[in-house]
C-alpha cells in the first residue's frame, strides 16, 4: 500500500458521520504535510476500556475528536472530561477538539488553529531533531529500526509478518510462523500473542498495556503450562518482548510491539495465570548474526 | 439550511467513491471560499440523455470530473470525450478533470491547478463585476431577483414554493398551490409543471431544455386539453414562464427557472401533444403590485 492509497483509504473510514468527514478532510487538507501520519479512528487505552478518537497524529501524539451533538449533555461533558483525562494519563497524549455545534465559520476557526498547533509541534520536533519523517515503504521494514537501533513503543512500531519482527532482533528469517523465537539474548523469548481469547488460550493486556496475563482455558492444561514456564521446564524465559497480534484499522493483520515483559511468579500462582509484567517501554535491535537456536 | 449544514452534505454525498471523496474535499478544503457555492453529483444536459458531474461551481460554470480507473479503457476516453463535448455545447461550462490513476503527487499537483483555475475565474469575475457572492439566505428569496430585476437560467435559480416563484412577479401570496399563476403580462401565463410523466399527464422536457411537450394520457382528453389551449377556450395564455418541479440534491422540492417558453401551433398537432419551445432565458421580474386575478 502506498501514501495515496493509504491517506485516501483512511479518509474514507470517515464516510458515516459527515460532520466528522467534513472536519478530519479539512485538517488533513490544510496541514497539506504528507511527511506526517494519519490514522482514523484510533484506538486509545483508557482505565476502564478503550476509546476510539476521530484522527490521530503518531509522530505528534495528538488526537483530535469531534464533539457532536450528543456530547454537550452535562452528563457527556464531565464523562468527556474523565475520557480525556484518561487518554491523557494512559498515553501522554494530547487531544484536541473540535465542536461542530458551533458556527460554519468558528468550526473552521478552531480547525485553523488545530492546524497551526500541528505545524508549531512539527516545528519544535523538527529544531530538536526529534521528527522522524513518515515513510510507508520503511516503516514496516525491519532495517529502518535495525539502523535506528532500537524499538520504541512511542514510534508506534508494527510489522506485517512474525519474520519482520524477528529480523529486528539478528534473524534472517525469510518466513516464520511460530508464536515464539529466539532472542540474541538467551534469557529473553520473542513473543507473538493473541492478546484475547483465542482457540485453547485467555490471554488479555491492561488497558494501560502494563500488565498481560497468560492461561489456557483448560484448568489441567494451564496448571501444566504455569509448572512448565515457572520452573523453566523446556528451556522457558521469564522474560518477554512482545508483538501482540492485532487488525489494523484497514483490515490488515499487523504484529504490534507492546513491550518487554517479564514473569511475575508471585502474582501467577492465582488461578493458574501467568501474570506478564511490563519492564520496558524500548527495546534494543540486532543486525543480522548468528544466533544459538 | 445554512452553509455548514449545506457544505457539509454535499460533501458527504461523495461517501462511496472514496477517491472522489478525497479529492472533492481537498478541492474545495483548498480553494477555501464560502461565497463560492459547490454542487455535488450535478445532473447536466448532454445531446443523449443526463451525465453526471462529481463537483460543480455553478458561479464558475466550472465542473470538476474524477477519472478513476474505468476512464482510461480506450472505448471510454473516446466516450468521455464525446459526453465532455455534450456537456461543454450545451451548457457552456467548462470541465476539468482529475486522473486519479496517477501518483499521489501527480494528483495533489492536478487539484492545485484546479484551485488556481477556480481563483483565476473568480477574480476575472470580481475584476468584471460579474461576481455574485454565494448567500445560501437570499438564493432562495424572490426579493433577491425582484432587486436584481431578471431571473437568468445562467444564474441556476430555484425556489422552495411556488409562491416564492410567484412573488418575483408582482404578487404578494402567502400561500399558492396550483400550477399556474398569472403574470404582469396576460399573455403570460406562470406554469409549475412537473417535466415527467406523472399522474394522467407525459410532460417531457428536451436534453438542451428548449423543447417542452405536453399531453394527457387520455387520448380523448388530450384532444380536448389541446384544443382548449390553442383556440385560448378559457383565456389560455401561448406563453409560458416555466419552473419545473424537481428533486433538489440533498432530497428537497424545488422550483427551478427553465426559460419563457411559447407555444408552437404547427408542431403541436401531432399526436394531440402540445409543443412548447423557448424563446427567452431571462425574463423580467416585477415589485409587488395589483395584478387582474
Amino acid at each position: 500500500m502506498d501514501k495515496k492509497e493509504y491517506i485516501i483509504r483512511q479518509l474514507a473510514r470517515t464516510k458515516n458521520k459527515k460532520y466528522e468527514a467534513y472536519v478530519v478532510h479539512r485538517i488533513v487538507n490544510l496541514l497539506n504535510d504528507f511527511d506526517i501520519k494519519i490514522v482514523t479512528q484510533q484506538y486509545v487505552m483508557r482505565s476502564d476500556g478503550r476509546a476510539l478518537t476521530d484522527l490521530f497524529f503518531p509522530q505528534l501524539s495528538i488526537h483530535i475528536e469531534v464533539d457532536e451533538g450528543q456530547h454537550f449533555t452535562k452528563n457527556n461533558i464531565k464523562e468527556d472530561k474523565i475520557r480525556e483525562a484518561d487518554i491523557i494519563n494512559v498515553t501522554g497524549h494530547e487531544i484536541l477538539r473540535v465542536n461542530v455545534i458551533k458556527s460554519f465559520d468558528d468550526i473552521n476557526k478552531e480547525i485553523d488553529d488545530i492546524v497551526k498547533v500541528l505545524q508549531t509541534k512539527i516545528e519544535e520536533l523538527k529544531k530538536n531533531n526529534k521528527f522522524v519523517e513518515w515513510d510507508i515503504e520503511s516503516e514496516f521494514n525491519p532495517q529502518t529500526y535495525i539502523n535506528r537501533g532500537y524499538i520504541d513503543i512511542n514510534d508506534n512500531v508494527a510489522f506485517k509478518t512474525i519474520k519482520d519482527a524477528c529480523n529486528c532482533f539478528g534473524h534472517n528469517y525469510k518466513n516464520y510462523q511460530k508464536a515464539g523465537a529466539p532472542h540474541p539474548n538467551s534469557d529473553i523469548l520473542l513473543w507473538f500473542p493473541k492478546l484475547f481469547p483465542n482457540g485453547e488460550w485467555i490471554n488479555k493486556i491492561s488497558d494501560d498495556e502494563k500488565i498481560i496475563t497468560e492461561r489456557n482455558k483448560d484448568d489441567k492444561k494451564a496448571k501444566i503450562h504455569l509448572t512448565s514456564i515457572i520452573e523453566k521446564k523446556k528451556n522457558e524465559k521469564h522474560k518477554r518482548i512482545v508483538f501482540a497480534k492485532v487488525k489494523g484499522n484497514l483490515g490488515d493483520t499487523l504484529y504490534r510491539f507492546r513491550g518487554q515483559y517479564e514473569l511475575n511468579i508471585e502474582k501467577s500462582n492465582f488461578e493458574n495465570t501467568l501474570v506478564w509484567e511490563r519492564t520496558n517501554t524500548r527495546v534494543e535491535t540486532f543486525k543480522q548474526q548468528l544466533l544459538k537456536k
